[in-house]
């Protein structure tokens, strides 16, 4: 599917770029992050709320629908979308990743990855093949192609043999895809040695994909190490579509990887966070448990315009983390959203105002 | 106080009525039903959401707002209704019914209940004065005289003894009290005995109070015994104060007991129901997780027009359930308090037309 990724503005001073791509269900203007909505539900959020913070997309996962409710109960309920009351755009990850969060109890082997539900123990095989299947049957505007990330302790020969697995099950995607209405991202490999890095990135572009993400990465490495492992794998993805690192990351890493070239984001970490209930704000983190905040009245961030800010006080909000009530961890959701949504706009900012480099520069040094 | 009760209709066929009254914080009309917000919330709505579902006033609670955050906490901050960001009324019940809830851990005398936290353990004397003081500092706008309902298994003598002395505590809430923009309301007991509910009735109704409410009831009797005991408790309270029946009920109940001469209710089960996944519809009980709502792609309730009914499907909705996801609690706690605030405004509309009667007694039968 032909998204029309358009540059509109480089920034002088780094790998920076606004741009902007069309979907069937809307335009995506980058860079963008991606909140997670796992179980087709971005957690403790309505979609209404999720598209006032002014998000166009979300991501659901294909590993956790496929389990429950079932991708074909999806499709027979007219797709995601209509599904989870979402009208704007959707990505859908490969379940590569759920995979490999829990490779203990799985088997690889060329075919696929056989892998016991984490609901029931029913064991399962997933084959690119099927998570294309499951994919177009959830109906999500980017699909993604089905991949193996390696472990971060892996050796050079398992990382190699991987990766270049990982390529033919990109190669399977491809001709496994059917339907014309959904753009498909290939997901280049290589663990953490940059040659690997460099020979993932040249296979998965030659394939031929309408996007291509940096995937194995935020798994516990350095952000010397990520900054790096981006490094050489930018300047192999073609300038003229989007670049998506997946499951990342702090608000500073969306700063320093803008600044390296990416465009897509997505993470779990502003809404785990906030059902945790560390909060970021522009002056900091707040663990919001902490008893100082027991008589503060004043609100999570001076700088925010969110809900929560706009009307409940620290104290509020720490009594009803401290309660375990629900409404604590969706205003804290809210909040963490809108943060990341604002440091997005200003890294937009930046790159109009041609100053993406220093910012980046700035935070690599901290 | 005076908070101006006036009666704008009564039905001809029974002895509801159509009402209103003033707090600091707006205008109540009468029958009215007020969500349950325990600790200063209402489970899993944002006050934007139960003000929109058109409630004008929320119920919390005196016991769990002393143990978290405390009142002084609350006080500091300038009170319940900025605390919660809930600018419309607000009533607190007195602490005597989670008193009693948890009896076999509370040592009662004259001078109070003695009664370990559930959070810490520690031990606490709750008196009439300190639950009138509790209460100031909170700043509700209707506050309640801290009474000893009953367990249904009571000796008469116990029952006679306790409701005797709830009058004289409810004395001492008179004498205790010293906010002025607060009503107080008094708490009518005596059991399942129709003497002792008489008695008590004519001595909290001779002390004088802003409004009335019966006590001890819907603690597991049955409709019938529960409409007997306001039968015999209802014609000696004043016509020109509103009667408050506690802790009901089901929506039928409030048909019922409106219908008896009830104007005012709370009742924690559209909140509590919605959390376990039983929902009220216009076609009868739903319980979500029930299989065969897996691809049913129709509303909750045809005859709703809620923000859930109007946005997703059964079928999200049990998914929601199945997989512990908090949206789905939020929004069937949206309907379940919907189709309460619709059935208040059937019940009104059935006074307006002179047949509140028939409706009660058709349920009567059931």
């Amino acid at each position: 599917m032909n998204i029309n990724f358009t540059i509109e503005k480089n920034d002088n001073t780094s790998k920076g770029r606004i741009g902007r791509f069309s979907t069937t269900h809307g335009t995506i203007n980058t860079p963008i992050f991606m909140p997670v909505g796992t179980r087709a539900t971005v957690k403790t959020l309505d979609p209404g709320e999720v598209a006032d913070l002014g998000f166009d997309i979300v991501l659901a996962n294909t590993y956790h629908l496929f389990l429950r409710p079932g991708h074909d109960v999806v499709k027979d309920l007219n797709g995601l979308h209509r599904f989870m009351a979402w009208p704007r755009s959707i990505l859908t990850d490969s379940g590569g990743y759920q995979v490999f969060s829990m490779r203990e109890l799985t088997k690889i082997s060329e075919k696929g990855v056989e892998f016991a539900s984490h609901i029931d123990g029913t064991r399962h095989l997933l084959t690119p093949e099927l998570s294309i299947g499951i994919q177009e049957a959830l109906g999500a505007d980017i699909i993604m192609a089905f991949d193996e990330p390696v472990a971060p302790e892996s050796s050079h020969d398992y990382t190699k043999m991987a990766s270049e697995r990982s390529t033919r099950w990109a190669e399977r995607c491809l001709t496994a895809r059917e339907r014309k209405d959904q753009a498909l991202f290939g997901i280049t490999q290589g663990g953490f040695d940059k040659d690997l890095r460099k020979e993932s990135a040249q296979q998965i572009t030659n394939l031929g994909f309408d996007g291509y993400a940096i995937g194995g990465l935020s798994v516990g490495e350095s952000k010397e190490v990520m900054g790096a492992m981006i490094d050489c794998t930018e300047p192999h993805l073609p300038i003229d579509k989007p670049r998506y690192l997946m499951g990342v990351g702090t608000p500073d890493d969306l700063v320093r990887c803008v600044a390296r070239g990416i465009d897509m984001f997505d993470c779990v970490m502003p809404t785990r966070n906030a059902r945790n209930g560390t909060l970021f704000t522009s002056q900091g983190k707040i663990i919001i448990k902490n008893s100082k905040y027991v008589r503060d009245d004043s609100p999570l961030d001076p700088e925010c315009s969110c809900h929560t800010c706009k009307n409940f006080t620290k104290a509020y909000l720490r009594h009803l983390f401290m309660s375990g009530e629900i409404l604590g961890i969706k205003l804290n959701t809210l909040h963490n959203l809108a943060f990341y949504r604002h440091t997005i706009e200003k890294i937009r900012q930046a790159i109009r105002d041609d100053n993406l480099g220093e910012w980046a520069a700035k935070l690599e040094k901290e």
